[in-house]
């Protein structure tokens, strides 16, 4: 039976686990009281370290939140993990050999880790994983790591929503400049070399060091590149420190940007999302919405004259 | 100025290129006529065979679209291509590199190639790929192929408007498995192994058919695995024989199936986009939304508490 949301937020914020994983599978579902949860819980937020780490697929970036995970645990933090991926609405299995690398953290009290992917998750990825981040910092988990599958564009919003993002890089991945491109550069606080040991790490570093000194970041900010050979935990201590030091030293005016680019995402998307969600159930009903979509499909109605039809009801007043 | 959308449409038809480079900037634009314009191109749609090309960054997706480019070519083809980089809002020049190669299209009439960015485009990407390849189909280009530079979730969603998609892998890129499970393997009707020369490109193939042969696929489909080595063009021809035979070959309940989908995913797009647009326009002006914005950034209210109060004023019919 689902609790009030009133008293789950209590029991989040008493520490319980079992509350916490109910009310993230609440507001993947979109279930029935999730937004008042949402609600109730978003005045103790706000106090909790969101760290994103990307990065591409074969970059070790599990291996390392795993690294991760285990020196701010040292370090007396209690630590939520949020492992996305959006792929896997199409290869459902995607995450778990990731997950089954933290096992060791499994029967550790102070780690919650957490995996979403698009399969169960009614909307955006972005929106969910925000609301997830919202329930973990009210749960007193502090840092929050969100890290991704892939580096595609939903990664990314995901990963906005941080305060200190890591992209994940490793040495002789096919053509490194082309995977530095792929639209990281700019979102990155910090990169990450992992697998530093390989050959061609230097390379890496001395290809990177290049790109970012051609683009002209805001106010010129250039983010630190850290060394990780996650297997082996090495640099992994100095990364963790790293990321404090940035947040710490990291301007307001920056801050700020961030802060209002993350709540204008969030409110966009939500919007987006639960507006759709409305029309599309008052507007249709049982068959109406297949016979429409059959139109579209046989191309007897072309979809623009199909939303301008269910556009001609919606009202603002 | 713009032309009127029944002249553009006659100036596409006739295989004006001007005319179909205006006119996808209008939908990348959401320009006034935009709708108007592909309501009208919509009846000469349809008859263009569409082939989506997704992979990793650094598979060499690029140099593969221009070998097949000139397949198509040589066999009589006029082709389109659409090259997408959701990525490219946050590194501007990404795809520049890449179309650079390109080049010796560029006085082709022929061949039409467009790159899209979420830079420059207003609401989605797929959104606004899927209208283009309606203009080019409206304009005679037959096959439309469209390209995208990584494999995140959107896109996904972009090459899914294809009729045959091929899932670009290269040999030795890191740790291939991951690469591969990252939710590409249920999208691919044809694996194409780029620089299929390198070591390791027999264990690829192995590792993929044991992928596939574990996946539980619609009705068993298998895809096919080719071999190609772009820069030498070599397995292009053979290639773009395997996508024709695939899409001659496919059985009708996939094609059904596909159809329905791509109809579902276009629709619901389509109306997110125009039904959060009109009614953020007409509930905000000026700096009210500057200003709510602001109190969600400085958590004095919660994004679902201000959505709420959006919602509460939209009625429908």
């Amino acid at each position: 039976m689902l609790k009030q949301p009133t008293a789950l937020v209590e029991a989040l914020r008493s520490g319980s686990v079992r509350a916490l994983a109910r009310g993230i599978s609440m507001v993947e579902e979109n279930a029935p009281g999730a937004v008042e949860l949402l609600k109730e819980a978003f005045p103790h937020t706000g106090k909790a370290t969101v760290i994103g780490v990307t990065g591409s697929p074969g970059a070790g970036k599990s291996s390392l939140v795993d690294r991760m995970v285990g020196s701010f645990r040292r370090a007396g933090h209690r630590v939520g993990v949020i492992a996305v991926d959006p792929s896997s609405a199409y290869s459902g299995g995607a995450i778990l050999g990731d997950r089954i690398r933290m096992q060791e953290h499994a029967l550790d009290d102070g780690v919650f880790i957490r995996s979403m992917a698009t399969r169960g998750c009614l909307g955006g990825l972005s929106r969910a994983s925000a609301d997830a981040i919202d329930l973990m910092d009210t749960a007193g988990y502090d840092p929050v790591i969100v890290e991704t599958v892939g580096v595609g564009q939903d990664e990314i919003e995901v990963v906005r929503a941080a305060d200190a993002v890591c992209v994940v890089l490793v040495p002789g991945m096919g053509d490194d400049i082309q995977a530095i491109k792929a639209g990281i550069l700019e979102i990155a606080d910090l990169f990450v070399i992992n697998k530093a040991d390989k050959p061609g790490a230097d390379r890496l570093i001395t290809d990177l060091e290049y790109m970012l000194s051609l683009a002209s970041g805001p106010q010129n900010f250039r983010p630190e590149i850290l060394k990780t050979v996650a297997v082996r935990n090495e640099g992994v201590e100095e990364l963790c420190r790293g990321i404090q030091e940035f947040i710490r030293s990291a301007d307001d005016s920056r801050k700020d940007r961030r802060r209002k680019e993350r709540a204008e995402a969030r409110f966009r998307t939500i919007l987006s999302e639960r507006l759709s969600a409305r029309v599309m159930e008052k507007v249709f009903q049982g068959q109406d919405l297949e016979r429409l979509l059959d139109r579209i499909a046989d191309r007897s109605t072309d979809p623009y004259t199909a939303v301008g039809q269910v556009l001609a009801r919606v009202e603002v007043r």
